[in-house]
């Protein structure tokens, strides 16, 4: 591997981590504003959605660059791949970041219904899931991957705790349903998040042990 | 570009155009077992979604084999990336189908709230542009992607208007909450498949005219 070919590859990544600290700040911009029920909180992160997707497109354009210029093979070809599906994860997780924005808007128009105790809890696992699964790919470590997968039912276990207390609330008071409504979309954002974190984990260990383990989470035990 | 390799890359097209099949189905079987209250009309929605998420292992394989393998340049290196892209978001369309499979099993434990209009036109737009979106690639024609991305706004307002009529349902009607939450996620899945048929349309851009309209809605008009 030529020594300029090595810091096109360092700087994928690097590329890659800087879009991946954007997208959690824009989560917990997202929740803070949220749970601190002010808005202007997450005023910045439009603005910050803006530089992941011009990041997503940088990742992209110096990926088919590498592709087609160096013709790399195994474990680079491996990297180019990856850092290109992660970035799209990434970028989705962003737009999940947005929706809770827009769910808190919504539901600041109303009294609050209850301390929020899950919710934060959930946003807490899935941004730690999103650090570590970038970890993971920058210290190609396929065992920290594979943590990661294995959370993901965390986070779905709390997702169904938050629907079935907030329906309890909203069937005794209809008063609640606007802000249980938007409560339980921000669950299922913030699940979604965790996905895309599973989906980069799964990414990582396919780039290290070159082996799939997407659909097969037998393999994981 | 050799005759060999010519095969593999239509080989590559045919297994994803089968794969998009697959998740075309899959929408129809749980969109008809909701309008027609009958959810063994998506008995076999498990199944075909292993043969999805299958295919879409065959795919990477193959788009990675020849990424290795055959060091394809310019418009066939687009062609097998935004092979491994699109077969990305027809795993997630198929995902969102199976969410529509879950959320009819909870509502249909409960009684019909009004007939389904907007919902099974959501569906049908969805799948149009799924289909449209599929056909842009084969047919390399990036005007017939464009269009599939100006629809995705009338799957939103549609999604909009959901919501708002549930809404109105539920907050007049505690009895209908737990059906109202059900449909409002329906159309959240519907219009997340709107949003994957919008990604794949993008991407087949990007593939005929190497030009990347993602985050530059403006480029459209």
């Amino acid at each position: 591997m030529t020594k300029y070919f090595e810091t096109e590859l360092d700087l994928l990544k690097q590329t890659l981590l800087r879009m991946a600290g954007k997208a959690e700040a824009m989560i917990h911009k997202s929740v803070q504003a949220l749970v601190q029920r002010d808005v202007s909180l997450s005023d910045e992160i439009p603005h910050i959605e803006d530089e992941v997707n011009r990041l997503q497109l940088e990742i992209d354009d110096r990926a088919f660059k590498l592709l087609a210029l160096r013709q790399p093979m195994a474990h680079d070809l491996r990297l180019i791949i990856a850092a290109m599906k992660i970035s799209g994860d990434l970028e989705r997780i962003a737009d999940q970041a947005v929706n809770i924005q827009e769910n808190t808007k919504v539901l600041l128009q109303f009294p609050l219904l209850k301390p929020l105790i899950d919710i934060p809890k959930m946003a807490e696992i899935a941004t730690e899931m999103l650090r570590d699964s970038l970890d993971a790919f920058v210290e190609s470590d396929a065992a920290k991957a594979r943590v990661v997968v294995t959370r993901d039912d965390e986070v779905d276990g709390l997702k169904n705790q938050v629907f079935r207390e907030l329906l309890t609330y909203m069937i005794s008071d209809p008063r609640t349903i606007q802000v249980g409504l938007q409560l339980i979309l921000v669950a299922r954002h913030l699940e979604r998040i965790a996905d895309h974190a599973t989906n980069i984990a799964e990414d990582v260990v396919y780039l290290v042990e070159a082996k799939d383990i997407r659909h097969h989470a037998e393999e994981l035990e």
